[in-house]
């Protein structure tokens, strides 16, 4: 039998994540495996921690990447804060969105939704109207919907839960790295991202962050948390001065996310933002010229995540095709009732720089 | 700052895992990451799973590596599972059949168990007639008990359950790869594992697979499986023909276990079992000849896990520490009951050579 992974290529990935790693997190990630409970790999992972509350903007203990991909990490910030019954308000413009209310409902929570247009952002106006109705123990956003490219104004909602008893819970895995996050600042309690996207890093792990009055609603829970492997109880015990064991770290992922927020922290967030923004508007530029127009309005766009709408005459699927097999560069397809519809264009941390953008323009212009 | 990284040393791992990883398996993880939807990847799965199966010796369609560690791939048998107030035995002579206890309570099982002294194996006999007065929905057992280092007898409990509409959930973590594991035979219908053990690649990802009996109880489901994130019904659509996306496949790892895998099957199971009962046997030998004692009577010792007894007036911690400082060999601690009274030495793939037992033997002889 032949080794398939002697024939894996680089492809420029320009989907929706993974984008693409640099050769030092390549690197990082194929150091040698130590024990999770080696002395050498905790200081590793005392400093992948501080990097990571560097790269959130938050001052809280409990920061810590949980061993799964993104979702994992909405799973977890879900699965830790809710009891059956907590009355959650999930706020809803794409297929995340949707996720959290699926998420929140298996887990036996009251779920109410507010549902805004798939390509527009949440409006914290009608937020403010419904929260003052009745008290939700849980409101939770996407901030960067991956589905739709629209940027959720989390700061302005974060502002309205200010002083109440609700946990703000927002989900920032197509956000963190590539736009500002500031958790503390805009009163977020619990947070998760993943390392696919703006961190530049392979899949598998869910950076996650809780305040401290998340933390008071884990601890003041009546039940156990109805799932040991992300039981944020157990867990923060090995992570924190504790150490005690309770599965064994994705050991290497750890590296690889270490390398990356080490990268992140050495460039500067604030000309990573400048980085992705100049590369967006240089794709936006391209691709008007191309006659393509953005699902998205200006004013809501995502810089990482660009939503190009599908020409009626063209077929989306063999123009994928076509990028993939004739300039190895990977783009995405949309999702739910935007499928068919869209092109999902990722320009994701390593992957959001102009070379980048040009060698894309110039390819899909001879496939259209 | 400084890059941590770039002091890892490379540790002989004779711990309970995470165990050495060849350098193929390195290099597989650092290859260029793939979109979890490209078509060079989806290749990549199918054949990851078709050397699964021959390695679980199973012909289930339902064969997959869960995102996460090995207890994500606890967590996602049982959470497949149960449904509330199911009855489920649970067969206990460790940290990890406890666990599994807790696991299923949490999942709002109605959990019966059967205790076994620590370090001595499950016996048949007795789960025969307990099994006798009642029917359980789930009957589960841990193969290789991590934390003792015995083996229990999962092929004669299998038999046991024959013919009848018990779910048959087996605990292969520590097992798989370094002794025998026949799922079909010996009528498993759940069965996870873990990467880092005898798999020799880095912990990141839980090998499971569901017998056709096991896919029916899932299909019958009168609710949604309480998590999303392990939510089979859901991510077998991925893996399978549809490749629905689910969430995004942690890439790098997937090859990391593929190269694993392609290194067990070039080698040949046969030989590697003998590889491991080889370098047991030398181990026990010389441990001997220190005067140290095993824990578990001879023929119920895994071969790569072995509880060695520390001696009273050993301070078993000094010794750990020591062994780590001078000569870059980490072994494992007692856990629970154990913990000061024994260390692990885990014999475990890639670490499962003579060339090892003689380093660590070398080693020890002169911290005593």
């Amino acid at each position: 039998m032949s080794n398939l992974l002697n024939g894996i290529e680089e492809i420029l990935l320009m989907g929706p994540g993974p984008s693409c790693v640099p050769p030092q997190v390549y690197k990082a990630l194929s150091r040698p495996t130590l024990g999770h409970l080696d002395p050498y790999f905790l200081k590793i992972m005392d400093e992948t921690r501080d990097m990571l509350r560097q790269v959130i903007k938050t001052q809280n203990v409990l920061t810590i990447p949980m061993s799964g991909t993104g979702s994992a990490g909405m799973e977890a910030c879900f699965v830790n804060l809710i009891e059956p019954g907590d009355k959650v308000l999930i706020l809803i413009n794409g297929v995340f969105g949707m996720r959290m209310q699926d998420v929140a409902q298996r887990l036996r929570a009251d779920v109410d939704t507010l549902e805004f247009a798939w390509g527009k952002p949440v409006v914290p106006d009608d937020v403010k109207k419904h929260i003052g109705k009745q008290p939700y123990k849980i409101v939770a956003v996407v901030h960067a919907e991956t589905s739709t490219g629209v940027e959720n104004p989390v700061a302005e909602i974060g502002a309205l839960l200010k002083g109440s008893d609700t946990i703000y819970l927002v989900d920032t895995v197509t956000s963190l790295g590539g736009i500002d996050v500031r958790m503390d600042e805009w009163n977020i309690d619990a947070l998760y991202s993943g390392t696919q996207k703006c961190l530049s890093c392979p899949p598998g792990l869910a950076p996650l962050s809780f305040s401290e009055k998340a933390v008071a609603k884990l601890n003041s829970r009546k039940t156990k948390v109805p799932n040991w492997y992300l039981d944020l109880t157990l867990i923060s015990k090995y992570w924190g001065t504790d150490r005690v064991y309770h599965h064994t770290a994705p050991v290497n992922m750890i590296y690889a996310l270490y390398e990356s927020l080490f990268l992140i922290l050495q460039e500067g967030q604030e000309s990573i933002f400048r980085r992705h923004k100049d590369a967006h508007l240089e794709l936006v530029r391209g691709l008007g010229q191309l006659g393509l127009k953005m699902l998205v309005d200006e004013p809501y766009r995502l810089p990482m995540l660009n939503a190009v709408c599908v020409p009626e005459e063209v077929d989306e699927l063999a123009v994928r095709r076509c990028l993939r097999a004739d300039s190895r560069i990977e783009i995405g397809a949309g999702l739910g009732p935007l499928k068919g519809k869209i092109w999902r264009v990722g320009l994701m941390g390593h992957t959001a720089r102009k070379e980048n953008v040009e060698r894309f323009l110039t390819a899909l212009k001879k496939v259209l």
